[in-house]
């Protein structure tokens, strides 16, 4: 459980209403007016009991029969869990993986915005084409602290990570996505959560390795 | 335990050699010619003694007084894990998410060739700039069994992840890695990784919310 008062909501069932948000988001792109829980179940792979038991931590919400008007649905989660609220975030790390995520929409679309961009290369900095402000990572701490930046993304290499996320919670960050394949420390009072884009990449590749040499 | 007959690595195991390897990789750019498994651990953020078991399941490797020469102990990783092995992969959906994929240096450097790019909009396929081969999403099962792909990244709309799938299952695909936040069903002779980036993200700002409204 969360140590929240209100909305107490378990983090599988949170983590499975942000989902049901996106997918709404994309059936109300395609036009689509209403959608029943068992049909959201079947493309997200959830049972529709538990998308039921899932919208109910939100309170009520008008269901006719089993089936949710998705304009109104995707409003009531949005309203709910607060998901308009935008926080500035900053990147850590202009490689390829940092500038891609300069420029992932999607994220600027869910409450991101990103306000500042380091890396430790400072020749590097001015090779980056964007109309977003880019400092040397020595400055993390009082750019984060000057601009209130909220949440740090940190996708810098495994030796520099614990640094960089020292950096950022010396400005005060209070939440770091980490896309390093390192486990970082952080303060009680910061939330992580840890993307290894690459490393599900490479296990995957490894184990299919096993598997063919298992076969043989 | 894994279903393989050499090397039996446990999962935990084998992905913490992965990330192992990734620090070798940088530890060598930088110029760094031995580690001890207690800097390994401190950097990584795993116990020294785990790592010296996990760097055992690969059998023998020169280790001087708990001290590893970085470029023989990643050639050790690499040749008993076969990293050097290059799998045939392909990116369905080439929106912000499967372009960036598909320029992401550091899958190439490890093990993945990118052959081919699809996408349902027929349109969008001519506006992309890259020197590979685009085809329509249609043609993945063709593409697929006709270029021996071997790996595919899902990078589709929630809706349209299991679709995808099953295409690019008829086509021989043995490896899914599943960008889009949807649990899919997979034959059992197919691997799968999800990775929810999108999701994590705002799962974060999420908590965030929570907490700052459980201190108020």
């Amino acid at each position: 459980m969360l140590k929240n008062k209100k909305p107490n909501i378990p983090l599988p069932s949170l983590s499975r209403l942000l989902t049901v948000y996106r997918l709404l988001e994309q059936l109300e792109k395609d036009g689509i007016a209403s959608v029943s829980s068992s049909e959201i179940g079947k493309i997200l792979g959830y049972k529709p009991d538990s998308i039921r038991k899932d919208v109910s931590f939100l309170g009520e919400v008008g269901n006719f029969g089993g089936g949710y008007e998705v304009q109104k649905l995707k409003r009531h989660i949005s309203t709910k869990l607060e998901l308009e609220k935008k926080r500035k975030t900053c990147i850590v790390g202009l490689g390829r993986l940092g500038t891609a995520i300069l420029n992932y929409d999607d994220l600027l679309r869910n409450g991101f915005i990103v306000v500042a961009g380091f890396d430790s290369n400072i020749n590097k900095l001015e090779t980056i084409n964007t109309a977003l402000e880019l400092f040397p990572a020595y400055e993390i701490a009082e750019i984060v602290r000057r601009k209130e930046i909220e949440i740090g993304v940190i996708a810098v290499p495994a030796r520099s990570a614990q640094e960089t996320a020292d950096r950022l919670m010396e400005g005060g960050i209070k939440g770091i996505i980490n896309f390093s394949p390192v486990a970082i420390e952080v303060k009680n009072s910061v939330m992580i959560r840890n993307i290894d884009l690459l490393g599900e990449c490479m296990l995957l590749s490894t184990l299919l390795t096993f598997e063919e040499n298992a076969l043989r």
